[in-house]
């Protein structure tokens, strides 16, 4: 479905990276499985099904493909095809775990792809015997986490379209309609955009606004709702968007006004700490010691982001715990948020890359409350 | 997004017979994460994020639903909230595995749902000393496939939207168009027929049809081209559909016309063998056989079918070595497929219930090629 902004040349060298991963930890092979690694490694964004489709990278010698025989055709039709990538292809009434097995050789160490699935994931600990598993992110994600200048504009397109579909959302906004009504027409505004699919519609107004990850209800809008619009889709080019902005329809309580000063001013100042660096645990701790100390630490219970690109959440985590230091061409999202149940809630977010001297912003809507009148 | 159209009292009775199941088994407990198998015995539809949500099924206890502390409104405004299971909420900085496993207690064997992410079950296998994994599907793959009168009415409003949309393709394909022209019209349609998401989209004209995965490409439709036309959507139910219908745009070659009546007569009579007590691999057989004997059989390189429910693809598989009798309340494809590489291919495919007495067909629409003048 989705082209990949890569040429032939990019992917040899993501190949060529995992590999010398391989090497650095010791695997005996590194099994890769349809999804966003595979994509990334191989341009190859196959569907993950029963049948097994796997990319094997081993320890002395070349990368191949497992691929059920009536999808060769599609495979080499793929970027795989210009990879030249050797292709191990089995018939529908052959075991490909065992057949992967023999091709591979003795192994005492394997890493499978994070999101394998444990069918294939315990199918192929079964078909080596004595094997000890590791997630192959512990390399992937590593690579995929720094994005290379075509995947950082990629992301700037996925971010103008999000926001373009943002600059809209006031038309459809109106006491009286519900929650979906008005998920559907963004959902509309998001495939008019650009997008390829649309990932998730958010619609919190007033006290679901309060649950960060409720998504649309039957809820009639009230004049006096704040309401939460966290959005995103997947662009033709495999990267995604997700922006969330603050609307309220007529206008808010002061309480609720108190707190959104807070947490523009906390998310801001997030935003503004990116650099190379600087732990990821750190960033969260800007955006959450701000609202903290305005008194509302208990009601932001979530962590400051998420690593975004072909998957709308991946590494790096804004988080407590991760010291992980931002480097340039990290990215991921910056989106405090304020919750008070029963009531209503807010969360500002942008799309933020790592620039060698401090934040690219993906998104450039106001972070004000817009106020529908 | 999708309700499913099972009542509380239908999840209270999958959980118990999960249940049964796992002490059948021996196991100690059962992890079910986001996916079918978690809609199926809960109703809650979950997206597979980086976040741990888990059913936990245990042998002396209790069942509980591990349950990120930002998703516990999400969970309880799905049918969850009726069922009353406990909640294990964990904050962002908690690890939900070893809440989980201190939960659970010590066991020596764990089953973790078919398509749990590597990440999720290897972390399980470390939090729990010494335990064995199964794959789940063993119990639960055996409960979904016996489809109640009720999920088989899902499937048939399921099949009846699929052919509203087949029945409109002869608008849309015309020489001069290209393949991925005619997808984006039958997209729109898939959703207009009351579906509530596209799955799949296959237009295989001419030499494309001859690749049995084939998606869509931008090769312009030829007067003479066979059209192999393969769709299938998620209805709101939370049902899939999934029918192949042969077009003709012009007269095709008379070599064409001699295999789609062999492929028509092969598929008609493997849907009149389905009744309970016969073997998955004889519906398989019957296909193949009459294929074979008409000289075309190294032209039929995959299984006749698969299942269907929640997922598009699922147990029972009609393939050569499955030897599960079928019973009444079974669902599957019989899509027997003849391709002539280089050249076109064709296959046809309808949605089969296993009734008491013999198939229900949830599929309508005339099997005859459809040529276009």
């Amino acid at each position: 479905m989705a082209k990949s902004p890569v040429t032939t040349d990019d992917l040899r060298q993501r190949l060529a990276a995992a590999q010398a991963g391989l090497q650095a930890q010791g695997w005996g092979a590194m099994l890769v499985s349809p999804g966003p690694d595979l994509t990334y490694l191989t341009g190859y964004d196959a569907i993950p099904l029963e049948r097994l489709t796997c990319l094997v990278l081993r320890d002395g010698g070349d990368p191949f493909l497992v691929v059920p025989e009536l999808e060769v055709a599609a495979a080499e039709a793929s970027p795989v095809g210009a990879l030249e990538l050797d292709l191990l292809p089995w018939s529908e009434t052959e075991d490909p775990f065992a057949k992967s097995a023999a091709m591979i050789g003795p192994i005492e160490t394997v890493a499978v792809d994070n999101h394998m699935w444990a069918e294939k994931t315990l199918r192929f600990q079964a078909a080596i015997p004595d094997v000890h598993l590791h997630l192959a992110g512990l390399v992937i994600s590593s690579l995929r986490m720094r994005k290379s200048p075509d995947e950082i504009e990629a992301l700037a397109d996925a971010g103008a379209a999000i926001d373009q579909v943002h600059a809209r959302v006031a038309e459809w906004l109106r006491p009286g309609r519900t929650e979906r009504e008005v998920a559907a027409d963004i959902g509309r505004a998001i495939i008019e955009a650009g997008h390829a699919q649309v990932d998730f519609i958010i619609v919190g107004s007033g006290p679901n606004g309060a649950s960060p990850h409720h998504e649309v209800s039957d809820r009639v809008i009230e004049s006096g709702d704040p309401v939460v619009v966290d959005i995103g889709g997947t662009m033709p080019s495999g990267y995604c968007s997700d922006s969330t902005r603050m609307y309220s329809v007529g206008t808010p309580s002061s309480q609720f006004l108190d707190y959104y000063a807070v947490l523009k001013r906390a998310q801001r100042s997030a935003v503004e700490s990116v650099r190379p660096g600087i732990p990821c645990e750190d960033i969260d701790a800007i955006a959450r010691d701000i609202i903290t100390e305005a008194g509302y630490g208990d009601m932001f219970m979530h962590r400051t982001g998420h690593g975004i690109g072909l998957e709308t959440h991946e590494e790096p985590y804004i988080v407590s715990g991760n010291s992980l230091p931002l480097e340039a061409g990290f990215a991921f999202s910056i989106e405090p948020g304020i919750y008070q149940a029963g009531s209503h809630g807010a969360r500002i977010e942008d799309i933020v890359v790592c620039g060698p001297e401090g934040p690219l912003l993906m998104n450039d809507r106001p972070r004000d409350l817009q106020v529908i009148s």
